[in-house]
């Protein structure tokens, strides 16, 4: 394995400054381009990331220590966003098409034609995350959704996977180029000073980020203070709480216990939709079979040394808790440094509120707290206190709907996924997810980071009025040449005008 | 007329906290209100405001100078805001109901029953404008928006009409919560303390905001500083630039002369869309034309004192650039502190590039600058020297299509809505309409404050991950009981699962 730090070298600031040049330069061609030829391209980006699968793979395994059956698996998630996004370009109801035809009658004032579409917003920056260099990375879904709007897009690689990184992007350039996007409208930079200025260039129009609270607060906060401040999407930390009933608990206890370790230990814990928190009634006797579960995970490699580094402060932060009490615990080896074993702590619901700053952080690694709470009562408590989350589970039985409609009412305004009887991880693709959620799960909750509505963090709108049809774009025209569902006089129709 | 000040009492502290207290403790009944029933509460607030036109129309003119019939429309086009967004409530794709049934072969994955619907966002705290007493102040679009959102809302009055936004504001909460909505889910404050301490409170959501540029961009600093950040709607400053063709000055320089006039003075200029700019071709021989348009326009009251004084500030900084001459200028009365009289000057493209921070900053009031270019080069120049703008505006013959078109493209870059041989002022009311554009027009693009869209800022996306029948709301049950248009499986239906 290649040893890791997390400094990468800096792109070149002469270097930088040119490339969002390029990116500046690429813009207006890429924005009007048809939807068809970035969907091609797109699909050519797909293609040539899955005839170098096994060359991607071995340099991700060599820099991340992830599985190689993982990694093969998110390649083919990356190139299924790629051509998922190709599909949504196709189909075009992404334009967001909505014609008021003119109506001089109209109070307390005439009503000019008017038509209105989606257009690019602008060249955007794209952070790339370090747990998965592929599908949240230089090719990932942020940049898939950026460049389908017609976005151009430059990724700051994150330094846990530069290799991984490069050979992407050369990827990239060769096949959207190649298959005609502008020269310059997609690249790579590398270091934490070059992605700050790059959000700062002048030419950005937006950012989109996966990662830490702090690492996402503190760029979203330089995209506001900006002298024209953008948009910045982030997508930071996430709790996942869980909860089961005592229905779920006295019929499946064993498949709750095996499903909720698998799911916390999944990939070393290293996942934004990580359960780190499970409520279980009082009483629930599950100790002996969770520490017999947990103690069977191994200590496993983690992403770069400071996020093995963090998980162990974090680990032993929560332990000395007052009223937490340890289920399990896998030792990581001295000199492993890179190394995270689980902990699984529990404790009560007042401990809980009581010490929420410390129990209510994300510890981002193989780690989560078991919490045991009274009657409904309780899970309302707990749900009460909780931030925005990205995802929010409930284990029921049929017959307890009634009984948690309350709590799925409260768990509704905290988060953006919903989940019943399965667990957080293992986020779909496809175009009704959405990956986002209240702060800090993101910044703006109205926006996803997965599925195929990740294109409209990076479109904006655009009016004509009473323009005339020469100088309509197609998907404005009478004849609607491209066949997308236009909203007309509030009707919905493919006819044309 | 009642002598204005532009300051007001202060609501107190404790009503304040008690008031916001009041707006969360409201949030969760009104964002599970069925649209329907807040479709008739707003329509019930339209009936109650029109039953009261006299007695507001009234109250406002004292307060504004405005005359009563552009008072008398406004409040019409402000109650067909409200029953815009009650039609919207009604027909249901606001609510971008997306479902991908389970698909337990799909790769890498398999695919869990998703469906995704648009929920209420929270507590909103709306920003009143000064310029529209009643469309972008109390029941304004803003507030229509949000409460069809389900989100509670919590008006800071503007303090040029503070009389006038009390009696609204009892109206609206005599008729909301007449209707059935929750006790205390609209209330208004008044004070700029008020305002920031309203913004800056842990239950408020979101922040909308129609005003200055400097106003605007430091509530969104707020916005973005609190400990938990909220996405913050800003509609701020606009230059919105009007180019004319030398074929359009041919064939009717006349009716260019008396639109481009009628629409910069319109008001008192007092409008968010009034022409600053017009881009003529060198030659034009419309100064004499201009003159005689603009001297017959006589000083008006302004709003408040503090923007008739901004206004002769702003005309007299333009006047004494270097390079600028005037074309015809209606002075004020020195004691007529409140009035503004109208002021058109004129320059080249030179003198324009070179004093670009003093001629490109927005003049609030009746003041425009008449600028001379050469060719279509002298266009694209200009356009490309121009900031982000509401509007821009073409005027041109129906042979010059394709000479305008780079012009359109760049134009389109920088602008929420292009209008063609129109003027940018009357900003009509409907679905395709955005009212929006890049800084320093919004501070978010991808918004609009006016047309049925506007409900999207207070709205944010849930998914139900495998939910039982029991537990999805009706928009997400199979049988569709809402009847609205959904996106199942890819494809647009009303028809049940």
């Amino acid at each position: 394995m290649t040893a890791i730090t997390d400094s990468s070298p800096e792109t070149d600031p002469g270097e930088l400054t040119a490339t969002i040049d390029a990116l500046a330069a690429a813009a207006p061609a890429l924005a009007s381009s048809s939807p068809m030829a970035r969907a091609q391209a797109l699909t050519a980006v797909a293609d040539a990331l899955d005839a170098s699968v096994d060359e991607l793979v071995s340099l991700a395994h060599d820099e991340t220590g992830l599985p190689v059956p993982r990694l093969t698996g998110e390649v083919a998630r990356t190139t299924g966003q790629l051509r998922l996004f190709a599909g949504e370009l196709e189909e075009g109801s992404w334009l967001d098409v909505v014609i008021d035809t003119a109506d001089p009658d109209a109070k307390p004032l005439p009503r000019p034609d008017l038509r209105r579409m989606q257009v690019a917003a602008g060249p955007v920056v794209v952070f790339a995350a370090s747990n998965f260099p592929f599908a949240f990375s230089v090719a990932g879904g942020d940049t898939a959704s950026a460049l389908a709007a017609g976005c151009p897009v430059v990724v700051k690689a994150h330094p846990g996977h530069s290799a991984t990184s490069r050979r992407t992007a050369e990827i990239v350039v060769d096949a959207w180029e190649g298959a005609g996007m502008p020269a310059g409208s997609f690249a790579l930079v590398e270091g934490q000073q070059a992605g700050v200025t790059a959000l700062e260039h002048p030419a950005i129009a937006a950012g989109a980020f996966t990662g830490s609270e702090s690492g996402g607060t503190a760029l979203a906060r330089i995209a506001a203070d900006r002298e024209v401040p953008v948009p910045f999407y982030a997508e930071m930390g996430s709790l996942n709480p869980v909860f089961v009933t005592p229905g779920a608990l006295a019929a499946r206890g064993d498949a709750i216990v095996a499903g909720y370790v698998s799911s916390f230990t999944l990939g070393v814990g290293q996942f934004c939709t990580k359960p780190g928190l499970l409520f279980v009634p009082r009483g629930h006797d599950l100790d002996e079979r969770l520490a017999a579960a947990v103690t069977e995970v191994e200590p496993a490699r983690m992403l770069v040394a400071r996020i093995a580094e963090a998980n162990r402060e974090g680990q032993a932060a929560l332990s000395q808790v007052p009223g937490v009490r340890t289920i399990a615990a896998v030792a990581t080896e001295a000199d492993a440094e890179l190394f995270g074993g689980p902990l699984l702590v529990a404790t009560d619901l007042d401990t809980l509120l009581e010490h929420r700053d410390a129990l209510l952080s994300e510890c981002f690694g193989p780690t989560s707290v078991l919490v045991e709470y009274d009657g409904p009562q309780g899970a309302l408590a707990a749900a009460s206190a909780l931030q925005g989350t990205l995802t929010a589970t409930i284990h029921a039985e049929e017959g307890e709907t009634a009984e948690v409609a309350p709590l799925v009412q409260l768990l509704r305004d905290r988060a953006g996924r919903l989940v019943w009887n399965g667990w957080p991880t293992g986020v779909a693709v496809s175009r009704a997810m959405h990956h986002g959620g209240p702060f800090p799960a993101t910044n703006h909750a109205a926006f996803t980071s997965v599925g195929g509505s990740a294109i409209r963090r990076f479109l904006r709108p655009v009016v004509y009025q009473d323009y005339p049809a020469a100088l309509l774009p197609p998907a404005l025209q009478d004849a609607n040449p491209l066949g997308v569902l236009r909203r007309v006089d509030g009707e919905f129709t493919r006819a044309s005008i």
